[in-house]
């Protein structure tokens, strides 16, 4: 009756399709690269700036989020404690708080019950698409380059996204709407638009005045969702920054997905999405979200959500304020790529007929050049071991369809001296190229 | 052109299914009873006892885990920092004490690589969930009746699930090798089988020594996986436990699902699954599930681990020792309830002849008790505000397929005391009825 019995093996072909979706294999690969240079320039890296960080301000925060529960909203001793250690609402605990950073930073009035605290922005995102695949015909746009996270979560819940082309001031209309056309005319159901207004990952572009008010119309004319995604507002180059489309979206069209990673800090893994869209029969899109929660992750750790907390009260619910010495930072580091792009490829550089170009984000962490030739991940490889400068393909954000002369740089974690450096050795490589 | 515009209002219809589960509008009907009946004694509510929780404890374990990280693995000051505040390690960085805990607790041997970090055990459930439901014909097996949050990740990845009965030792195994039968017959691809050997939520029953080693062997001619998940061993009646599963699995069909939601705290949503599966062309199935959870949650958060692994560091990695009061109060609480159950149904008690009847379980926070009548969410309600005693009707349980004449008394928030009172109140609903 017992056969010798033998060691399980998994083939992955019998796993789900996302476990090989190409952008994994692409990560991999990257950090495989940039591990093995650790002394090169490294313009790979898109983790926030980490030089003001201290971990003895967890602690603070815990206490900062612990006094006002108790005296700010008046809890006893044993509501606090079970606020911190029991399972707890699954819309979150420091939705009031996130409800009053809006208000301050974003002139966006919202219902605190629309606000759902997730684990992280990811999160987030993979609730609503969650939500939006209810069907095999439910499709997606999303403008190409586009956030890798973002075509993580459409691959997990199988949500076809459907690229749309992106111009220097984001994603293009014209083309979103042609998109929808042709996907309707398949039998497809539009469903949403994913778009990142401000400074976007990897293209470092912004959306005009008129494109979000364009967005917002074609929206309501096409009966479909805006997914706003905004990671990086805070960080404008010093001119200032649009409204979010959620502030100008009267018809609930938008939801907005919010994040710490880039604010507070990523290992907090605490995001949300304001989802304030009413439901037939009653309640809000964020309830039926926090339903799909409820069987995911449950309420998002009660820890991680104090310490966020106790951030936001200590700058009196302003993330702007409590991120001005990263935005400086930033903002500084951004001028410094510019400054040695044009020093080494502008007008009146010595490489200024190699046919270098790149493009001038008013914000945000990431800046494209465009190469005088294939910039994929074998000349990454060669950029790394002959002159010790790490940068990423833009090929891997396009779902490998486009974006093979251009490269991402990623400039948060660097000192102006590194920049320099680094486009220096960039532009060795490319002479050394043309 | 632009229309009369509107308010986005949402169909649920056009929502994923999972949000319309019955599951999620049990559990509501069930809080919203439970919640209009404050003053009733509830035997519904299945958190953990909450009596030794003390919020400055977490600061303590922050500090107990940065100290580990330098003083104990040698890390310097930046590279702590990082650690609390990047993103890490998509697979967690307490898998090392996770391992530890697991050789001085469970006398289980596991490679730290093989342990993944979650967002609590249900994230676990959802990420191999999502990675055996690779194709339509896919399918999993579970006892009836089944822990919801099972039930619940299930629905989210559209995994069918078939029902094995369950006797008063667990699954019963012919019955799930009549149920693999059946499926293939229907062309289905059976993967895995979802079990709890110990003091299972929601029935209280633990697996015999002979149905494991069978459950094993099933496994093995069967060619699927088996599920494990162990959230309650700690809690034995004082009468010991059986080896886990996963400790007598000498060919790796064993994925275990582990949790700190009962012995740590529920609210840090940290849990962890050990994945030791090796995968054809290298790797582990853990390193497959990472890869899921680098696009749904990414890594666990730092603030949430760090407070983990300091509670495992301060009792020397045992649970087992950190546990021992909560394990004390879960003992004395069942015996409480199987006195007051034979005190008002037992031989000698006035309701001996009502044809009430109940388990015994040999640990854990759940007892099951059977009644002469159907007890549903109507006589729930009618418990409640008649005789002011709540417990869970077990239909809920069953995907509403059965156990319409039983209820769930889960123990673990209550006193003595109170057990009596609600016991008692019990019987008076009994001698109402009968």
């Amino acid at each position: 009756m017992t056969s010798v019995s033998e060691e399980v093996r998994i083939d992955t072909a019998a796993l789900h399709a996302s476990v090989r979706d190409p952008a994994l294999t692409s990560m991999t690969l990257l950090n495989d690269i940039t591990g093995r240079y650790p002394e090169a320039v490294s313009f790979a890296a898109g983790r926030p700036y980490e030089g003001f960080y201290d971990v003895s301000a967890l602690s603070g925060y815990l206490h900062t989020f612990e006094r006002h529960l108790s005296d700010g909203l008046g809890l006893g001793e044993e509501a606090v404690r079970r606020t911190f250690f029991q399972y707890g609402r699954t819309k979150g605990f420091i939705h009031h708080l996130i409800a009053q950073h809006l208000e301050h930073d974003e002139g966006l009035t919202v219902d605190p019950e629309s606000v759902l605290v997730t684990t992280g922005c990811q999160e987030a995102m993979v609730l609503v698409l969650r939500a939006l695949r209810s069907d095999p015909q439910d499709v997606i746009f999303a403008a190409y380059p586009s956030y890798v996270g973002f075509l993580g979560a459409t691959r997990l819940v199988d949500m076809p996204v459907r690229p749309v082309r992106e111009g220097p001031t984001g994603m293009d209309l014209a083309d979103l709407a042609e998109q929808i056309r042709a996907a309707r005319a398949e039998g497809l159901r539009p469903r949403a638009c994913y778009v990142v207004p401000d400074f976007a990952n990897p293209s470092g572009v912004s959306m005009s005045q008129a494109d979000r008010r364009g967005l917002l119309d074609l929206a309501e004319r096409e009966d479909i969702l805006v997914l706003e995604d905004n990671p990086y507002s805070m960080f404008h180059a010093g001119t200032g920054r649009l409204p979010t489309l959620k502030s100008t979206d009267t018809n609930r069209r938008v939801v907005y997905f919010g994040s710490f990673a880039k604010t507070a800090f990523a290992g907090a893994r605490v995001g949300y999405v304001v989802a304030d869209q009413p439901v037939v029969g009653g309640g809000l899109l964020a309830d039926e979200l926090a339903k799909l929660k409820s069987m995911l992750t449950l309420n998002t750790s009660t820890v991680a959500q104090a310490v966020i907390g106790g951030f936001l009260l200590e700058h009196g619910c302003s993330v702007e304020h409590a991120t001005i010495r990263e935005a400086e930072v930033y903002r500084r580091n951004l001028g410094a790529v510019l400054k040695a792009l044009d020093e080494r490829f502008g007008s009146r550089a010595p490489l200024r007929d190699a046919g270098v170009s790149w493009n001038t984000p008013a914000g945000g962490m990431f800046a494209v050049v465009t190469l005088p030739f294939r910039a994929d991940d074998a000349m990454l490889e060669y950029s790394a071991g002959r002159f010790g400068v790490l940068w990423t393909p833009m090929h891997h954000f396009y779902a490998g369809e486009g974006g093979f002369h251009q490269i991402r740089l990623s400039f948060s974690v660097l000192s102006p001296e590194r920049i320099d450096l680094g486009v220096e050795r960039l532009a060795a490589l490319v002479d050394d190229r043309v």
